[in-house]
């Protein structure tokens, strides 16, 4: 069985090396050398080129380099085979940490002690306790729920919408559309982790952000598609939103000239919230090339109607 | 019985309703207006003037408005009553918080990140996983085991020193000072949470920063009596430290035009990683005095030989 390597962003060499050794003698070929395609039974991607994977009459397996996997999906010719999303602990304690890090940032004012002490100021501030700061995160999933746990662990009070309902000890948990009402009205903080589906596609919009109380912050560390940007400037323009932490964007790298870059309220990191590092996501890979080799259940087999 | 509020940095009036909302018919004197000093049997401070609690013939208790008492027993005239520190849950949250926002901005890049934004480069930066970074604790009371539970849950390594062996699951435990020396050589990150007693004044010095890795980051949310402030300032020099982020100093307000001002590697907080908020915190001193009044084991009293 030969696998198709093919990603712009993730480095070949590594996932070469931490796959052969978990899977030694396993045939790779690294896109755009791909040799004979009816030879390719597997692919590992991240965002290939549209129509790529339809060339590939063997093929029987698809592995996202990524937890999202609304770009491929978008692909109307991609071939109806399995496909399996990235899991893995790595990805969800990087998240973790960086919802955790924004949170802080924001609730403890990392910002005005920075501009205080560029001011040579001494000049204690007085945030409310943890306890009654409310961070509510979109999506409940496996980055959600890690997320809220962190969140929850430093004395947040966390709530959580998701599609269907999800029960996690010490969250008040909200789901459909009059859940998402409900809980916007009392987020200090909202922090978007959902999948990008059609569903959640430019959920964060102007209708959203008047949901949100007067000077909330908005996190966005799922997928750039899930922002409708200008309305998000025009929110903070106004003073309704405070600020917002963006991980995601609707174009990646974020264009030259992008009114974010210069933002006195916008926290621009280009898509590194979570990253999916060889050395702790090939086993995951392995695992999922193992499983479907044995004919065993694939683990975090997306399904398409839902997006995730 | 009367009670004595002696600060001059917390506020009377808030203290005093969150008082006699608990303890109603207390009878409390703000300082300087003390009345006839007979009548005051305990004393609610933080940094009284040397000298002021021997001019009180009757007073049996001393509650200390913060959790470090070394200002308080570096009184030579201080009365040998039962002294009480505060230990609470919301400076314990407060204080966690502090140490995983330095933790988190050192690690994953905040300011390297900002400072791409500022100059408009997408430059996506390769930290290594949490779970390769190793953060030293200094101190492992309640506000170093909380901070260790917070880390340990964004899966960084952590490691403990105390004055004697502690068992925390999950922390590499040290103390004494092989233990130190052992210890300090494998932290990326070490975190000064330090009662300030004889032994550890002028503990973070030229010498403990020499043990610690090259491009090491330090982290004093301790007191300002921990930290040889020009060792410091060497030791970044030379490059062998990489960062601090100091919330105490020898001198409260930081000077100006003291040095660490306007340092780049050096983030200034004014003394506020851990607030004793009166809401939070009255209830624990009410306790303290009635146990007192009833004549029960003192919570979180002050052993003067250790300092703490």
């Amino acid at each position: 069985m030969t696998l198709l390597f093919c990603s712009t962003t993730d480095r070949s060499d590594r996932w070469l090396s931490e796959l052969d050794a978990r899977l030694p003698g396993l045939e790779v070929r690294v896109w755009p050398e791909m040799g004979d395609p009816a030879d390719i039974e597997m692919a590992l991607v991240w965002k290939p080129p549209h129509g790529l994977l339809a060339t590939l009459p063997n093929l029987k397996l698809i592995v996202s380099l990524g937890a999202g996997v609304e770009s491929l999906l978008l692909d109307p010719t991609l071939p109806d085979v399995p496909l399996v999303r990235m899991v893995s602990e790595g990805l969800t304690v990087d998240m973790a940490g960086y919802v955790a890090l924004q949170v802080l940032r924001w609730h403890r004012l990392l910002d005005e002690y920075k501009a205080l002490q560029q001011a040579g100021r001494w000049e204690p501030l007085d945030p409310c306790p943890a306890s009654e700061v409310n961070v509510g995160i979109l999506g409940l999933g496996e980055l959600g729920m890690a997320s809220a746990k962190t969140l929850l662990s430093m004395d947040y009070r966390v709530l959580g919408w998701s599609r269907t309902p999800k029960a996690l000890p010490g969250v008040e948990s909200f789901s459909g559309p009059d859940g998402l009402a409900a809980m916007l009205g009392q987020c200090d903080l909202l922090v978007c982790l959902l999948p990008l589906t059609a569903e959640t596609r430019g959920l964060l919009n102007r209708k959203l952000f008047a949901a949100l109380p007067k000077g909330a912050v908005v996190v966005n560390a799922a997928r750039g598609g899930h922002l409708v940007e200008d309305d998000l400037l025009e929110a903070l323009e106004s003073g309704h939103i405070a600020g917002a932490s963006l991980d995601v964007f609707a174009e990646e790298p974020l264009p030259a000239g992008h009114p974010f870059w210069t933002h006195p309220k916008v926290h621009v990191t280009p898509h590194v919230a979570a990253i999916t590092h060889p050395s702790r996501s090939a086993a995951v890979v392995a695992d999922a090339i193992t499983a479907f080799r044995e004919g065993r259940p694939l683990p975090n087999l997306v399904d398409r109607s839902q997006g995730y």
